[in-house]
């Protein structure tokens, strides 16, 4: 009996050993472009909030300004005459009615926090950064860090991307209209989240497929390489790409 | 033609006037429970991603701290074997990974921000309190100030919540409810959102539909001497309501 019991504690203790080994470092992509999204959602909501709110007391600044980033600033540091300046307007041109400071405090909180969030995004892009660039600098070069950081949270992790196919590279980001496809035989997708890449953008529509599985094709390559430690090869794999776009 | 257009210039002034009156304070009720609400959600997002994201490096304290504040006043004041310790573990008992503070550093600012998002809801409750009691005293006194504000927020402004009559009150919040009672046939709704009021959940779940019924009535009486600008007469229908529900 107590060989079992002893048995049975090597084994659990086995078992947290491989738990704890199994945490590699490219959970943290997956973590930071995951925070990365949903700062963005709570900075949308928490502008609009203060959008809303701002307006009952010069609805005017809504409309001209559309950044929010600067709304915020302008509510922070500016009284409501100079605002009224910042966009061309004079005390009468306002429909909004004036506030006092007590009485919009907890608005100029919101807008403080806001500013906040911006920076923290910031601060989470350039931890991205870095990061994309430590554990796959041959996919960094030719995705840069957002898209590549999406590619490894779409497919889960480092290891399942390197394992991949190109063309399921490619397809990344796009399971929905695949399955579309597939099932009721709507047009086959022909990129997913690499539709952001700038090669892409900049692309005649009609070539867009076309460079999408040329940069998938070397994504894949670069993948396989960051995955099993090999040497850097992305400046190569880039020109490549490049050549080879360039040439039709 | 001159005579038209100053007349349509007067006519802009006169609008834009009245549209600056119509602005009263109660929409400041609303904005500020409407951002309270948005901020429960954000703290929400944010500590979810704090925990997905800490427990590959220490899983065992997702499961045993379930106040998200005190988490992560934890993770950003305490070292990872204080935090073992807190939770009453030793470093061979956890299945988790130590990683270095550059690694986590996003990690931690999000945390703070954390932090920061429950301090300004703090506020955010305070300032709820002070507009609530001087804007409807009456209210305050039978409901508090965050039921008060969610019911003005559910009718709409303090005057349309002034002409409803005791039995709209005591629904506000439940208007699914109360439609399929009227289109499907079932049961009818007691209470709306003063459900979460301290009287009803101190009842027994027999006594519920009328103590609602009971506070809805007072609740009427004093928003109308709110609006109407009347005098405090709150600890009066307070002590009226208690002596009747006591009563029975």
């Amino acid at each position: 009996m107590t060989d079992f019991k002893q048995l049975y504690q090597k084994n659990l203790e086995l078992t947290k050993q491989n738990i704890k080994e199994s945490v590699s470092k490219d959970i943290f992509i997956v973590q930071a472009i995951n925070s990365i999204d949903e700062l963005n959602r709570l900075i949308n909501t928490l502008s609009k909030r203060i959008r809303e709110w701002y307006s009952y007391c010069l609805p005017e600044l809504d409309k001209s300004i559309e950044d929010n980033q600067r709304l915020a600033k302008l509510i922070l540091t500016k009284t409501r005459k100079e605002q009224l300046k910042e966009i061309g307007l004079k005390e009468e041109g306002s429909m909004g009615k004036e506030f006092s400071k007590t009485e919009l405090s907890l608005l100029t909180e919101l807008a403080k926090e806001l500013t906040n969030l911006y920076e923290l995004k910031n601060k989470g892009e350039a931890y991205l950064e870095i990061l994309v660039k430590e554990l796959c600098p041959n996919m960094h070069t030719l995705t840069g860090a957002l898209i590549g950081a999406r590619l490894v949270e779409l497919a889960g992790s480092l290891k399942k991307l390197a394992t991949m196919s190109a063309s399921q590279v490619q397809l990344l980001g796009a399971e929905k209209a695949l399955f579309r496809h597939l099932v009721k035989g709507s047009r086959c997708p022909k990129y997913g989240i690499l539709h952001e890449h700038p090669l892409i953008q900049k692309a005649k529509k009609s070539d867009h497929g076309k460079v999408a599985r040329r940069l998938a094709d070397k994504i894949s390559i670069a993948v396989r390489v960051d995955f099993f430690k090999g040497k850097f090869i992305g400046d190569k794999l880039k020109k490549e790409l490049e050549e080879k776009l360039n040439k039709n």
